[in-house]
């Protein structure tokens, strides 16, 4: 079975984006912050995203911009294999992309079933949440900002029914940044 | 200045509460959180309650339960100066507790100015909120428990406006919590 790892950041209120839809607060880019997610770009998996954070990354990751700010994380998005989850759309432009149009539960069992690297969910608040209720994710890796929001969408908005995890590593960094590492428990 | 600390424990998705006004899932003893609590009840400062987690304390700490579980910091919570916030109450029976009656950020403001050591908020996640839209603390020191909640109130339901954070240090334990420290940034 293919794994499926989510990798999101929320505020230190659990907010995956604030009331006005914003996300610009959980970007804090240095130099250590950027060789961390250059380093997260540089494997082998395959990334799955919801419509939403699949659009903004789509408007990016291309562009000559991405490739001057952040070049090895440009040339991994653009070269690893991603599915959006869409029900109203039928292609998607950003080169490598598959359309998931089905029910999302059975969408995600099907590819863990298949074969091929593990699957990583990068921000889509909205997919780690139902994904969670499913208990289909299999491993958490969730970057708490430096910053409280006070209203906002919550990560785990979906979930009914507490979710116990296991805390498998923690790391701080010089932005202020913490990334907390999960298994299901 | 005195200044003014939250001690507070939150689920990963921000919540201090359950939908069902539990905290029981926040409870993770084991020696080595026993020990580090113990060192936290062990200082010289002053406690403030808002009056549900007053009440919880209040109904607990001075028993012989409490003193055979957690000898250390039952012995401290009984000793230390505790402030209480209730407007209601006239007077409050767990030894060495003043009640605040006024204005909360007012009555603050005056404890901060007065002579004292620290004072040290407790749970009490309402009182957090409200301080720090007030931008009345001066520290966080926050455990995020290894757990999804899905539902409850989270622990800046009252805060307007971003607030950032700068992270002063984490920690995480054996028995899955990260505990992060926090200065208004």
């Amino acid at each position: 079975m293919r794994k499926v790892h989510a990798f999101t950041s929320i505020s230190l209120d659990g907010y995956f984006t604030d009331a006005t839809g914003d996300m610009g607060w959980a970007h804090r880019y240095d130099d250590e912050w950027r060789a961390f997610s250059s380093g997260n770009a540089s494997g082998e998996g395959e990334l799955l995203f919801g419509r939403r954070t699949y659009d903004m990354m789509a408007s990016f990751w291309p562009t000559p911009q991405a490739a001057q700010m952040l070049p090895e994380v440009a040339a991994g998005m653009n070269r690893m294999r991603k599915h959006v989850v869409s029900r109203s759309r039928d292609k998607a432009d950003w080169q490598n992309t598959t359309v998931l149009k089905g029910d999302l539960a059975g969408e995600i069992q099907t590819l863990k079933a298949g074969t091929g690297p593990d699957i990583v969910i990068l921000g889509s608040g909205s997919i780690v949440s139902q994904l969670t209720q499913a208990r289909l994710i299999d491993g958490y890796q969730i970057v708490v900002i430096p910053v409280v929001l006070g209203q906002g969408r919550t990560l785990f908005e979906t979930v009914r029914g507490k979710v116990d995890l296991k805390l498998t590593k923690s790391k701080s960094f010089g932005n202020g940044n913490v990334v907390l590492w999960y298994e299901i428990g």
